[in-house]
């Protein structure tokens, strides 16, 4: 079978905790007392049941009955055996995808987002702020908020804001306030711009401003799209449905791929594996990152903050130093110096793998996906098509029949620019050099608790 | 049942021709000759499969294996009963929509692309031409051409080759050449850039621009993705998989609707449903067009030819007259001055209804779409859904409680210009004006056969 659908009724009515299953993890310290944050601290930005939902070892949670409604909109999302691709590489190995680009923001982050918004909703909160860089988590929080009424204000990275015109378009549609990040709003943006009147801001900034304002008002949270344990939990059920749909087109993946920046797509597909492999099956999940950003293959398993301005916890993770700064590649999402401490946890233990890959690979790769698969992949999500095309050439070279899958975490209609770059022949595979990443480590910080 | 899916395996094998059940149409008149035009000179354009499909009242044609092969990549596409749309309307009707937007390309395009494609090059064809408006046709032409490994020249009018640059990297990335018309390609285009150099150019002489490098060339042929018959025939499939679904859901529509611009769209959905009309049932198909182009609505049933420059045969159908010239309205793909003459037949016939609708409530009925359904729509499928939804809300006034179908024919990812457009208050409801119709009306042509 080509296709594997599930009915709505099939669909998982709980998420899976990976933190059940896993070492336990160090505790995120607050960045004002250097102890470990405490449920105060971070109430001023989250509401009590994504606070438990962070914190709590609890193997399985309930998907509320108006979150799993919503999510019926979309999900179960299609597996689909990516059989012309297996004939364009001439591979012996079985490819299969589990395609998240058919949400309606085009992404897995509107699983999250649709949980994230429900329960802010029913503690009172009546706006959220956000930042957003390459565009599909503002886009995600944009349509989850207003299917709840609540207003968003999204800050995005003005360098993005008038590079993708069209994300700021949706996200309007949608009801939320769209704002360019250095903005007056915050005493970040207006420190920034008084240091810089033309700044072009970053990822790093946004988030300052997105948390400032949410940590100034009793009535405004503040949402995050990747990195955070919740937001692994929410998007478990991308590898719970995952797994059914192998079983039901008999079979069960030798390996699975997903691109990795903050962690989220990478561990929502993984979760229902990881947990048959910690169980004794064999299963490798491989996280692939961009070789411009080799968080996980080339950073250090250290305590470090969440943003450049330091608002945010520090966590315990793989970072390349806060203060990294990535080249200006063509995968905003996969652009962050650290990655989630859930993650982070599993590579440092070798439960997980991860690689990295060159952005020709991921473009030319991205491109055989679109003109046999049909669909036009988000650049972020090529890095995974590429990890699976990869590892099937090896295969064959070693005379392996694997079944890979990978998760198509979602599509490229708003990235056409970036296709437009590749075949200009403007892209080039960059290495982060070794000794600038040892440079930007001596930036993090010592904890001790 | 919210979602109704087929299985590949009960996807329709055959396409249904709409000629089979409807009044004989006038035949195609030579713009050359004012006689009947001979399958020789068509041949010059056309493949003899597609010309066979063009002229034949034969009920049903096999779709051939390999084009089913394909079709499958995306179809069936998906029934949705829009419950959120219905209560967001506060109707008791019952709405359901055809889900085309799945397609690789984003639209019902898709359909004959292939199979026109397919034609092509089992003949011997190496080279397609076609011209594009908004884009749409175009990108499934790209798409389906690439399939084959086939080239293709696109010539796209001028104002749209810039104003929507991401369709042309759409095109690009499928291997398709684009051409912003008009070129200096042909003696048509070079024609118009003597008379103005600064020329933005016109769907008209695109569509010249292509017919003339088809013609000049044997090895060359040219795809239209709309009006004619074998268009209809390929997108048949819309309608028989949508009357399974129906069946499967239990349910029956009292109303079809579809956006109508060339026809082709309408004319896929309804095919099915029109037959069951003709043969006693109860059912409506109701074409919906742009107040601002009513061709069926405010035209005549007449001769007229289909492009500005009288290059192609002049058919039997409703116009506006071949030199009317609509406002630019958002929805590039309902601006013809014309409409399929099977459409036409129709329409004439009193066998279906058209009604036509503003801007306004096209982009209001579109946004409300978005935010309960989860899809952006393209703006021309926005019209149908404009009809479905005004159909509902006076059923409720009249106490009615009936089940409408809409084809949801595209996306609208490429299409967030508009729906700025939209916001920023820049849109109005334009009526064009009936003097100005009969004026154009002036010109079509006399015929006599």
């Amino acid at each position: 079978m080509k296709k594997i659908y599930l009915n709505p009724s099939e669909m998982p009515t709980q998420w899976f905790n990976l933190l059940s299953v896993i070492p336990q993890l160090a505790p995120p310290i607050s960045p004002m007392t250097g102890k470990p944050a405490t449920p105060e601290e971070m109430l001023a930005l989250f509401p009590g049941p994504i606070l438990e939902q962070e914190m709590s070892n609890q193997e399985f949670f309930d998907i509320p009955e108006e979150v799993l409604d919503i999510l019926t909109i979309w999900r179960p999302t299609p597996v689909v055996r990516a059989e012309r691709l297996e004939k364009a590489l001439g591979t012996d190995c079985k490819i299969y995808f589990k395609n998240e680009g058919v949400s309606p923001a085009g992404s897995h982050k509107t699983n999250t987002a649709v949980a994230q918004a429900y329960y802010n909703k029913i503690c009172g909160i009546k706006k959220l702020t956000t930042e957003t860089g390459a565009g599909q988590w503002g886009s995600a929080l944009s349509y989850a908020t207003s299917l709840f009424d609540m207003a968003l204000r999204v800050y995005i990275v003005k360098v993005s804001y008038f590079q993708k015109p069209y994300r700021k378009s949706f996200m309007n549609m949608f009801g939320a306030e769209v704002i360019p990040s250095p903005s007056d709003m915050t005493n970040a943006g207006r420190a920034e711009l008084k240091r810089d009147p033309e700044s072009n801001g970053s990822l790093g900034l946004a988030i300052s401003e997105a948390v400032e304002e949410a940590a100034m008002n009793k009535d405004i949270n503040y949402a995050l799209g990747s990195v955070l344990n919740h937001v692994l939990l929410h998007q478990s059920i991308i590898g719970l449905e995952a797994k059914k749909q192998m079983e039901i087109g008999g079979d069960y993946p030798d390996m699975v791929f997903a691109s990795c920046g903050g962690g989220s797509n990478f561990g929502g597909i993984a979760s229902a594996f990881i947990k048959d492999k910690i169980e004794g099956k064999k299963v490798d999940c491989v996280a692939v990152e961009p070789l411009s950003c080799p968080t996980l293959t080339k950073g250090e398993f250290t305590f470090d903050y969440g943003d450049v301005a330091k608002m945010t916890p520090i966590m315990q993770m793989y970072t390349l130093g806060h203060d990294f700064m990535p080249p200006a590649i063509h995968a905003g999402g996969l652009r962050y110096h650290g990655d989630s401490p859930i993650v982070s946890k599993m590579y440092n233990e070798g439960i997980i793998d991860a690689r990295s890959v060159g952005q020709l690979d991921v473009f030319k790769y991205g491109v055989m996906f679109a003109k046999t698969e049909g669909i036009v992949p988000a650049p972020e999500s090529a890095h995974a098509i590429a990890g699976a095309c990869n590892e099937a050439l090896e295969c064959d070279k070693r005379g392996e029949k694997k079944s890979l899958l990978f998760c198509l975490s979602g599509h490229g209609f708003f990235d056409m620019a970036s296709y437009d770059a590749y075949f200009e022949g403007k892209l080039e595979d960059y290495e982060y050099p070794e000794e600038a990443i040892a440079q930007s480590l001596k930036g993090v910080p010592e904890v001790k608790f």
